[in-house]
């Protein structure tokens, strides 16, 4: 099987590395970093963190790719999804699985306008990586992959839930992901997004019983355009969750507070709060809290110069 | 006449400095600042800035008058009104006039507790002031101020705008004075709730397109509220004199920027954006824009431990 990694950043390249390494399966690394590419061709792919590990693997700038393509795992930045997509348009067949892992909410519709609906996987994962250099990766922790085909075709959704699992993923089958996904997006959603805002960790955040008020009136409006989507969504669960994972992780800065205020780069805030609105739109609920929230990210990147 | 300043910082004593050099009136000013009070008493209040001088006044604390007043300027912050005026009780007659100049909107219900409707005058001043040590007073712009009694008693309310007049301080009363003063927050509730959260200048924050969307937002509730009060405030001529208020004053950190993040203290804002959801709720007018921007300035003064 020829898989190839669309996106081949820290969560793409630790996916890739698994794949390559625990199973028969050919990967090619896609990326535009080119002293990522040249460093892991030249010296393989370095590995570091939960696993230490150097391993020959290819990598090549998308345009590059020419060998068709049996799976295709993308996992770009969210705003870099539909420009991925339109440069590996030729390696892609009418039976090459897509599959799409990354945070946020609604990349489904960018994949549609590619790939039929049955070629379509979306997934949801807490591995967490890092990237220290070109060519050298960080595992910072261990996670488990759910990955689910939208189109109803199962077969093929299972196939790669088992690649997966088989190259140590921790991957299942979920008949029900879009749960999961929601429920990720939902802790994306407050987290990430008030932490870039008021610039603190999440403990910071979650200590203010304002900050509480703020999170129940977003997770309300999730919760509630979630369901209309039908997804069994329940307020109190999924506010008693996010408080667990805030206490867990409470003295950690978000990945967009690390993009947006360590290294001023624009978020996915449209794929995670914006999301919410605009499916909201197409129920008729109204999202004034994820709305303001949006457009309060977008005017902080705009007033940093955020690229 | 007798006049007291309730608070006496930068704006009160620029009032009562006017007051008390102009007109035979006598004014005393009252603080619980102890440095402050005994300079004053010492050596005088020195004035800088438009106007340079040194001028004999009593300052004392609240508790320490017990002569009855013909007037009392209510000159403290908005948290501080209520706390204040049961300390000067014992001053006030019923034929004592108040004249609240404070920022905001709401005060008017914290008076009422202790005085008369006719006994209430509201007023809004474009001058400005700083304090640059005790006993010493900078004038940083000279303005205006309109006055009007809200129980309808119009004849006090104009000697109170002709003793501030004749002080220097360009007074007349106004019979539209709410208007003035709902005009007022719509600046402050754009401009000082929204470079406090943002950390940044009135000019960086309105050169962004998503800031004037939410600016937009914001002055959509305070109209609707506001006219639902009986104010006769349009939509496109508030935008627009925001957006000019906003080009003149674009390199300037407002008051609440200077109170929350250089001095860590807590914010006015429950008399700002939290005001209009107030009022909001008695005409059943959503005003979701203004409650989280008042949630989100209580969850940074948390999170900074503001004082």
């Amino acid at each position: 099987m020829l898989v190839y990694i669309a996106g081949s950043g820290a969560m793409g390249s630790t996916i890739g590395y698994h794949i390559q390494k625990n199973t028969d399966s050919e990967v090619i690394l896609l990326d535009y970093w080119d002293d990522h590419i040249r460093k892991i061709n030249e010296n393989g792919l370095k590995v570091s963190g939960k696993v230490e590990d150097t391993i020959k693997i290819k990598a090549m700038k998308p345009e590059e790719a020419d060998k068709k393509a049996d799976l295709v795992v993308v996992m770009t930045k969210s705003m870099a999804l539909e420009s991925m997509m339109e440069s590996i348009e030729d390696i892609i067949r009418e039976d090459t699985q897509i599959l799409c892992l990354l945070n946020g909410m609604g990349h489904e519709r960018i994949l549609e306008k590619f790939v039929d609906k049955n070629q379509i996987n979306m997934g949801v994962t807490i591995w967490a990586a890092g990237l220290n250099a070109p060519g050298e990766i960080e595992i910072t922790g261990k996670g488990t992959i759910d990955v689910q085909n939208i189109g109803g075709d199962e077969e093929n959704g299972k196939k790669i839930a088992d690649l997966l699992d088989k190259a140590g993923l921790g991957a299942k089958y979920d008949e029900d992901v879009m749960f999961a996904i929601w429920r990720k997006v939902m802790v994306n959603g407050t987290m990430n997004s008030m932490t870039s805002l008021m610039e603190c960790t999440i403990g910071e955040f979650f200590e203010s019983e304002e900050s509480k008020e703020i999170v129940g009136e977003l997770v309300k409006e999730f919760t509630e355009v979630g369901r209309a989507e039908g997804i069994k969504l329940d307020y109190e669960e999924m506010m008693a969750y996010i408080l667990k994972s805030a206490e867990e992780a409470k003295d950690h800065y978000p990945s967009m507070y690390q993009d947006l205020i360590k290294r001023n780069r624009k978020t996915e805030i449209d794929f995670i709060n914006g999301a919410v609105v605009e499916k909201g739109k197409n129920h008729n609920i109204a999202t004034p809290y994820n709305k303001i929230v949006t457009q309060l990210i977008h005017a902080k990147e705009d007033i940093r110069g955020a690229k």
